[in-house]
């Protein structure tokens, strides 16, 4: 084929679009060990559950293998059924996507992208952040109250002076660990101004006990749920998360979703899942053990921690300096943690519930740099 | 927490996105088999690999199933090392995502979204065109030559017209089987007008034989080349695939990209199967065998069929109403197969390569209903 030539001296450019912001703040466990020398790493960095996933979801994953040839159903029924059956809600309530980072997506392009308005907590979880920079919106972000707790009178008055925005409140909080009771979610959604939608990330809700926990069933035009199966259920490297909504804001949200955006393995897992609650009790159980733990530990080494409801907790550094250099002794430790990034809680460190074996790592570890004023093996 | 209350009647609308126009083309084999009342199906119509995957990426993926509480590495490291290696690049050539659907979306929104220019063949892979709708790129649709071949010409002719575009040539092409060789893509490439961006989908390139294979490391920033491991491979329920590209072109994909995108297992399992060369090259044989039978048999039938450099073969019925009666008859066998949605091909039903079990039912069933004028058992 002979084609007349054209004059390509300059090909297509990208629109420079990025959500480069908060990437620093997500580099893996393994590119720090890897740039740290280390060959394994305690990884309490991503509030990753230690307990692994429920057999019967292990079990499915490994059936699936195999299967792996054919692509997952790209409807995800079954998986949303049983969604649906367990909220007691009908599956044009459900969507599922590859975890919660993939439906945040989902919600910024469909809500407010190219020039939308949100509000979010200076130092939120990074990805809702990364998605409202990538698509163009406008964000206000209203920082932490002194006690973690996400203030949600900045909220409002921020969504007011913005004329109606896409509100970010995960709840319990990541990285802060506080949460607000239902009540004040209905009471914050009842003053918000017109033109706003809330987005009530449950992320961690599993873990509130009693009449603490949420209604399972509670849908409002005003807002859209999400939850996950990488906390409790341990299935974070699976890629599975769902946002619980109206119909309405369900199809504006399906209209964007990557058709075989969920892997075969993952909707096999998830369905697992979520028949083993027995498995997900003994998790709760488990993880409450390890929180108690840590105050316990924070209380002993004169380390103020957080109330968390949550699978992590917050320790007092009294300082960001000290808590970045608490970080940076535990990664030559061999943990691997995290701190929000912004005041007032850029003096703490957030540290995941680990296996008890891992929790009596930390424990020495923590004991070695606190009583010797941050020592750290390396003479670091 | 007492709020003063707002006044939302209206909570805030969807912007009215939608990647939908090509939605009904993809219902899945499950939902189709639902709506028939079909326990089981034949699923050709896919594109899947009958083979299955590697045992090697079986035995990792199985390995991965208790570590799935663990997030995949977000830097993909280990896997990209491992294709750059392959290629002969360096892993700044390369940028792994959730399958070829997911990098044609990262490319659409970082290149051409909200107003950019895009060319593909009326009747293409339908992902490429939901990307293109979603994200509100103008669209010009180039119909396929009568022998089935896209017409580079009329690409080129478009994206002239259009001052450069993102030009979208899946080579060898799906649906229609056919293929361009190298050196007309890089005539066309040099032929392109200025401001231009040639994604060369390589999804079933592997299936080239001999000289007519595509050089492996090809870099040319007027190009996006991508490879995915749901064919050969057979992991299309995984979802993973990569773009080989210039660095300037991987880095504007990887600022949009998401972070925890392609999942623990599907990182693992496409490692594996990389290492398995022996494993492919006898899905390739296998392929080949089962493509050679597709021809004799549409012989036998007296059915054309199509050249094809793929995994799958067209049948031409004559007309388009007669294909969609031969794919509607195939259904009530319980085989599912697709046909191509546009003139000229629309007289075809694309059926992908079987094992060779599905091949004997494929031909019984092509038997009965050609013989038979379209007979089927339950009389349709």
């Amino acid at each position: 084929m002979v084609f007349e030539k054209g004059g390509v001296k300059s090909p297509m450019r990208p629109l420079g679009l990025t959500q480069g912001v908060a990437h620093a703040a997500l580099v893996g466990p393994e590119e720090l060990a890897r740039g740290a020398g280390l060959e394994t790493i305690v990884r309490l960095g991503s509030n990753e559950s230690p307990f692994g996933p429920s057999p019967k979801a292990i079990a499915a994953m490994r059936a699936e293998a195999e299967r792996a040839n054919r692509y997952g159903d790209p409807s995800v029924s079954d998986l949303r059924e049983a969604i649906a059956a367990r909220h007691g809600v009908s599956p044009k309530n459900v969507s599922v996507g590859a975890g919660i980072d993939d439906l945040l997506g989902w919600i910024v392009r469909a809500y407010a992208s190219n020039g939308g308005a949100a509000v979010a907590a200076l130092g939120s979880f990074p990805t809702f952040e990364m998605h409202v920079t990538g698509f163009g919106t406008r964000l206000e972000r209203v920082p932490y109250r002194e006690d973690g707790h996400i203030d949600l009178e900045g909220f409002l008055d921020a969504a007011r002076r913005l004329g109606g925005a896409l509100i970010f409140l995960p709840n319990p909080d990541n990285p802060s660990g506080s949460m607000h009771p239902w009540h004040d979610v209905v009471a914050f959604l009842d003053a918000l101004p017109d033109g706003s939608l809330l987005i009530h990330d449950e992320a961690y809700a599993n873990f509130l006990e009693g009449d603490a926990r949420f209604p399972r069933d509670a849908i409002d035009p005003r807002m859209i749920r999400l939850r996950t199966f990488s906390k409790e259920y341990g299935l974070a490297g699976a890629r599975v998360g769902y946002a619980l909504a109206s119909p309405d804001a369900i199809a504006a949200l399906d209209a964007v979703r990557l058709l075989y955006g969920v892997s075969r393995p993952a909707q096999a897992a998830a369905l697992a899942a979520l028949g083993d609650d027995e498995f997900v009790a003994s998790v709760l159980t488990r993880i409450a053990e390890g929180r108690a733990e840590y105050h316990a530990l924070g209380a002993r080494l004169g380390l103020r921690t957080l109330p968390s409801a949550t699978n992590f907790v917050l320790f007092d550094f009294g300082s960001a300096p000290r808590a970045k250099d608490a970080l940076d002794a535990l990664l030559r430790y061999r943990i691997h943690v995290r701190k929000p990034p912004f005041p007032p809680l850029d003096r703490y460190v957030r540290i995941s519930v680990g296996m008890r074996s891992e929790r009596t790592q930390l424990a020495a570890a923590l004991d070695a740099i606190v009583g010797g004023t941050l020592h750290t093996p390396n003479g670091g």
